[in-house]
């Protein structure tokens, strides 16, 4: 949870005034989003998300994302629709931060997705892949494959205090993934982050995405692991084939994948575990004693990774002729 | 801010089921309160705040704040109004905590309150105390005079760490106010903590009070004292006398204030300043070292109690005929 940046009453009214939405009538910090300040604002004339952009997003960066919500709203995706100004520019600053009031979207974040949520995410996926084709922001991955030997060097030596034999485990498989990653994949605009936290549902239906802020350039397929590792796991030590089969079927009734993303799937496994397990290590042991923040599990991505590599094929196959779902 | 505790989708839906407010739209942790879990609710009939009670509010007061809460919704007073489940009842359980649901208040808390927003504060306040007068719920004040001495000890040995000679002004001032402090003045049932941020205003018409979690019954006239110290300072070392006025213009225009409250009002701007100081220094000493959480400030306190210390008839009189204010 995160209101980092205090927004008085005086000063939110000042911003709105470049808008066009109404006048305040309710303003409250949420918890939602862990590296920006978010406040749900209710206007006159509806109600909307205020973000501030704390210093972990690089303000370069904020254009894409702004630009890339925009992008998917105009095509009918589900998600927040930047609201311009009276000078027709969403980015503004508040309070010494960059800001923008996105329109708020309906729907709840669901813990445990049922087979059925798990179809529906993976043909929202192929769809916010497909509205992307055509933009023409940029923004390479920061955290991704190429990004992970640094990002482990920031834990090496304190690893294996979280877990005995951590440090061999992510040494072996940071070589392996060296070797073995495929980087002749179909890429473009990812979301890089949807977890059940960023999906909302309204009853049984996906009722759209939020959170654009780890949104890249990388491989569709990618993508795809995320939400794997992240909706489809019984527990911590197993996969739930039948979600991951509905999650797949629902992707490939979208967007057909092709041999070499289907027989890349096992290796995207293993790294989008790795990624998530780096992050969550790091944020772990920067956590200072007593803080009254509980960091998200490390070693449940630990134990994911150690399930990829011990089922290398039983739930995608090695090599697409395997492949366990239904085209 | 705070949410301590976390509610799945699937828990929230089965105890909606218990009420007859309609099914989740829309459900997220809010930056309101220290003491317990808010969550803003928002459902196919409306908009409510779920709140969560956690340990520090002890469970048996529970039913006192949610019947004050119904009894002066019932009057007309603006302020959340608690909602009973099909059985009639407003207080619940949800993930092993009390749990209760209250309408939604619109409107907006203001950081530096001005001169009018202080009269309708006083008005609002003496309507809350007329309207509590058949209120049958009694709490003692947990945080009253006769508690701080017992309060100090837990800080004592490290105040004067927090300032230097803080610990004389404390122990100087206890035995002051062991001495001075009245016992006969006209009591009720009290908000004890209407500061800026427990009051909404839409535009420049108080819309209504939040939190009532400190509610209690002690003198009128201290919750008086309460609200100008936050309320009413220029800087923390300056009452602002004009909003000071105001306040008690807007209180009087209400319920009359007799003699005795008046001459008191000098003792329980010192109190109230003290009771302020003694929590946020037990606070800021218990915070461990790193955490991510900002401690209100003691020392605030500490320069509002020698503000009053010295400036003890400037403002109000020691006695009645010396009131500055207008009846």
């Amino acid at each position: 949870m995160a209101v980092y940046t205090d927004v008085p009453d005086q000063a939110l009214n000042r911003f709105l005034e470049t808008f066009n939405i109404g006048t305040a009538l309710s303003f409250k910090g949420i918890a939602e989003g862990v590296e920006n300040s978010n406040f749900l604002l209710k206007t006159t004339q509806g109600s909307y998300i205020l973000t501030l952009y704390e210093k972990r997003v690089a303000e370069a960066d904020l254009p894409f994302f702004i630009d890339l919500m925009e992008h998917l709203a105009d095509k009918g995706l589900d998600c927040p629709r930047p609201i311009k100004n009276r000078e027709g520019v969403a980015l503004g600053q508040l309070q010494g931060r960059p800001a923008a009031i996105v329109t708020f979207l309906d729907g709840m974040a669901i813990q445990t997705p049922s087979v059925d949520q798990c179809h529906a995410l993976g043909a929202a996926l192929a769809r916010l892949h497909l509205a992307t084709a055509d933009f023409s922001g940029r923004r390479p991955n920061a955290l991704g494959q190429p990004s992970w030997r640094a990002l482990y060097e920031q834990s090496k030596g304190r690893a294996s205090s979280v877990q005995p034999g951590l440090e061999a485990t992510i040494e072996q498989e940071l070589a392996h993934l060296d070797k073995a990653w495929p980087t002749d994949l179909p890429s473009g605009v990812i979301h890089a982050d949807l977890f059940t936290d960023n999906v909302f549902f309204k009853g049984p239906e996906l009722s759209g995405f939020i959170d654009f802020y780890f949104a890249c350039n990388d491989a569709y397929a990618y993508d795809i692991a995320v939400c794997l590792n992240d909706w489809c796991f019984a527990t911590h030590e197993e996969m739930d084939s039948a979600k991951a089969a509905a999650l797949m079927l629902g992707y490939r009734s979208q967007r057909p994948l092709s041999a070499v993303e289907l027989a890349a799937l096992p290796t995207l496994l293993r790294g989008s575990a790795m990624r998530f397990l780096l992050t969550r290590l790091y944020d772990y042991l920067s956590v200072p004693p007593g803080a009254l923040v509980t960091p998200k599990d490390p070693l449940e991505y630990a134990s994911k990774l150690r399930f990829h590599q011990t089922h290398p094929a039983t739930v995608f196959g090695a090599s697409p002729e395997k492949v366990a779902f239904p085209s």
